[in-house]
């Protein structure tokens, strides 16, 4: 188990190119936030969809680190992701995940990002970490 | 449909930010390499997930607009990515496309993902863009 | 709008294939149940993945119906599943649906699939409808 | 290593339900064939997609099973599909996989699904199967 302080102090240390804030840490669930800048925007003045992707990712790499740990080198090996909505280029985006499966050997979370404070999700996400063996 | 040159322009011109070299398109089908730098590489030495997940959701932009030219402004509605192998952290990846139904409204395609000269995936994606009805 | 009740009467009249009941319907979700039988199991003792697909698929299908009515003959484009734990040969299986958009054009939808009463999901979906133009 | 003889036989004397013929094995490859009846088909006159990811589903347990033989009670995890186009109610369903992946503790395939001699596809399946240990 890792607290939200010691999940933002491993990303800072050992992921310095993690672009996101940690916003809280709960019961096999998480929720990040990344600020939007001109370089995550498409044409046509929405961000992209890798930058939501990348952030699906991240938040279930939190939530796992934050049920088994900061040890283990956890891999994505699926992740499949549908764009619902196009969320704004001003706001703040947040990704909520919540575990569905958290194995021994594989953990499965889906995720749900959100545009600012509207209620209506612009991504979700399921996607699968391979955890490795502890040696 | 467009010419490797002219989809080349059109993303040094509008996508300032693709940072992916067009290597050949053919019919329904393109391949698209990037450049690996320290910024793209995570903790262990690999290539970050997000940077392979990038590269196949523009190798399916390109090719899309290979097909229905530079006008549309198709978007990502769904895009499934499986983690195969390890990337080398010093290889070019390139990303090849093949578009398996090229429809009015959705057009669906697949793409695998290869570091250096291996020619064993290290990703494989399969991801649907919605195409806008001309105006 | 359709009511569960008329939900019921079409799968019965237009479906006579379709194998489930339908035991609620919501605010743009809907749970339905599958009784299982010995043509259901896989060895082992379970129930096949088929028919956890064929469930997930069904219970997405109930639910845009219950938004958009009887009319639309609304088709599959897409279904992501994930396999998570091993089901009951001697329990029901229900799947609850929610729909997470529903457009003019696609409708997107996650389900999760329980066995008996277990509160922990033995599958989990998310899938795509087209819904084709009234005419 | 198990050839199309002894794959055929597993299927008729472990999995009686098992509904398809294995047409071919090759190289990390191997093709099924379903025979399609009335009971196959949803209104409309087409193949269900349940008919579809069940076939998709067996084909990539049938190329798994002829590369590391019969013993392993391999399962899904994973199973992701497009649909792409109508299937004819009178032809007969082919699925092609082949292995993207063949690792110690995973197996990943993707499937094409062809109705009758059409070169287009009806369907494309990517699935994931977990291989348990050797006892």
């Amino acid at each position: 188990m890792a607290t939200k302080a010691e999940l933002t102090h491993f990303f800072q240390t050992d992921f310095p190119q993690a672009d996101f804030l940690i916003d809280s840490v709960g019961e096999k669930s998480a929720t990040i936030r990344k600020k939007i800048n001109q370089g995550h925007l498409r044409p046509g003045g929405t961000v992209s969809g890798p930058v939501l992707m990348e952030l699906a990712d991240a938040a279930l790499y939190v939530t796992i680190l934050s049920e088994i740990g900061l040890v283990a080198h956890a891999v994505t090996t699926n992740l499949n992701i549908n764009f619902l909505r196009k969320p704004s280029a001003e706001k703040d985006i947040t990704a909520k995940c919540t575990l569905i499966k958290l194995g021994k050997v594989l953990a499965i979370g889906e995720v749900s990002i959100y545009s600012g404070d509207s209620p209506e999700p612009v991504a979700h996400a399921v996607g699968t970490y391979s955890i490795p063996p502890v040696k």
